[in-house]
């Protein structure tokens, strides 16, 4: 069988067996060291598949660091250090793996942790692979969702997909809302001002990488319950509107299917709102489960890879 | 400027300083948790640079987890905990891809660590990237080589260039000493059972992955010292000597410059050599510098990437 037609989810779950592996399944893999809770995660950044060669490399540099603070912010945790694997043709200019390092360094002075090491290899094709170690004073996972939790998410949704749209245009001038729109897509930033919220409230959390609805369902699985959402409560940013009036598209659907936004998806109960953060209650956690847009079942749709 | 006429260790060099990094330049990143020092370290094999596709996908497993597991080795440190992440073809078969975690399972039983997470995303090649923590109770680098300490190898050099050279050759068959040597390349084996003699006794140690004349040189530069080797003594295993044999080859020549042995190189005083290893005393470190083979001067030559 070929890899596209097992697809990624089903290749996951053939290597799980063959590791006897319970751990991967989160955002990032807890592990333990005496007293200490560290997290673990990669994530790669592919060309052709996550960016092209002619987007800024100082982007991609900050993005490949944000995907990953993105996957410890969401459970919990703190970076602290942080690997490069770089896969390089040897035709590229050194100018733009240059631009490529200073985004990586922006975004570790920003979020805090320090690149420690890393490898340098060729091959025909770019590929960033970055591998970050942070720690946690208490892992938040996907399976903690309880009944009566309610719903909810950081920022705005839907923006990264509107973005990649604008970027892929190729338009000789942006206007300001579009430029915007793009920005959230090439530069997303993770939720580190969540972090003490996270770990001293959240009884589940995650990233929203692959599109919430498809997010929300990884939640719904691992914690064994029903997430309603009510679509009309999803969090839109005003360029997110404009670019739909403009372009005649469904908020709602951006909102409920675009992935990247590395916005963070988490569940408690409704009192533990917190008013100094720019989160929204997007719904509640159930018995029973899969997924509810307003009262109606509704199937994973995003982001894959195969 | 290409990165092709820059080079990798000028890359390097560059790169170091934009992240203004003095750690990088080890096998690992020496970092501290409380009284814990880990060691983290990435490696990534590409097709077509360090593997090619019908070569067997659980060899390539293997020695993914494990030339990482020599750096840490090599630091005086015992794997932990390793994250995979690979990029992959669609078009490639699941059972390609089911063989290489099997390889990677039984390499990380054999050096007991475990693979905690990992990431997959679509390429037109192939690249693993295995991004590895280890701790150590003390942290061997490469720059504590002092002036009359005697320099070793563990186990014998040379064999996996050979090796390459002979998977290359494609026969039909080959001779037991000659599948040995394919073996010592597509499947070396990391020496932790030199951990606790790296970390009660040597001033400077690394792993041989460039070739020991290539990796000397590192030490050398590191330590400020001058490194000596007596050709006579360098360790040939009876394979290597067959195959210098049948194919008219230098088997000095292999055990200087042969890159990927996964042996160590360390030093120490003479007195702490431990007869209970395969160690050998091959040459001293002496106040000076660069590296001289038989007491003639010999230039970097060995594994380079670009």
């Amino acid at each position: 069988m070929k890899l596209r037609e097992l697809g990624e989810f089903g290749l996951i779950e053939r290597l799980k067996e063959i590791l006897y592996s319970s751990l991967i399944g989160d955002d990032t893999a807890p592990v333990k060291l005496g007293e200490h809770t560290l997290l673990l995660t990669t994530d790669t950044m592919n060309e052709g598949v996550h960016f092209l060669k002619e987007w800024s490399p100082e982007s991609i540099g900050w993005k490949a660091i944000s995907v990953n603070v993105s996957d410890v912010v969401a459970n919990g945790g703190e970076p602290l250090w942080a690997l490069i694997s770089l896969s390089l043709p040897p035709e590229l200019e050194t100018k733009w793996i240059e631009r490529l390092y200073i985004g990586i360094k922006r975004a570790c002075e920003f979020y805090k942790c320090e690149v420690v090491g890393g490898n340098i290899a060729k091959l025909e094709k770019l590929s960033i692979s970055v591998a970050l170690v942070g720690k946690t004073q208490r892992f938040v996972g996907r399976s903690g969702a309880k009944p009566g939790d309610s719903l909810f998410v950081s920022g705005t949704l839907g923006d990264a997909k509107a973005g990649l749209e604008l970027l892929l245009m190729k338009k000789e001038n942006y206007e300001p809302f579009e430029a915007a729109l793009i920005e959230r897509f090439a530069r997303p930033t993770a939720r580190i001002d969540y972090v003490k919220h996270i770990v001293k409230y959240a009884n589940a959390s995650m990233d929203i990488s692959d599109g919430l609805v498809a997010d929300a369902h990884h939640l719904a699985k691992r914690s064994g319950v029903k997430i309603e959402i009510d679509s009309s409560k999803l969090p839109l940013s005003k360029e997110l509107k404009l670019f739909c009036e403009k372009y005649n598209k469904s908020p709602t659907e951006y909102a409920l299917f675009g992935g990247e936004d590395y916005q963070l998806l988490f569940t408690h109960p409704k009192t533990r709102w917190n008013p100094f953060l720019d989160m929204t209650e997007i719904g509640r956690v159930t018995e029973g489960e899969g997924v509810f847009v307003d009262g109606e079942k509704i199937e994973p749709k995003g982001w894959r890879h195969f």
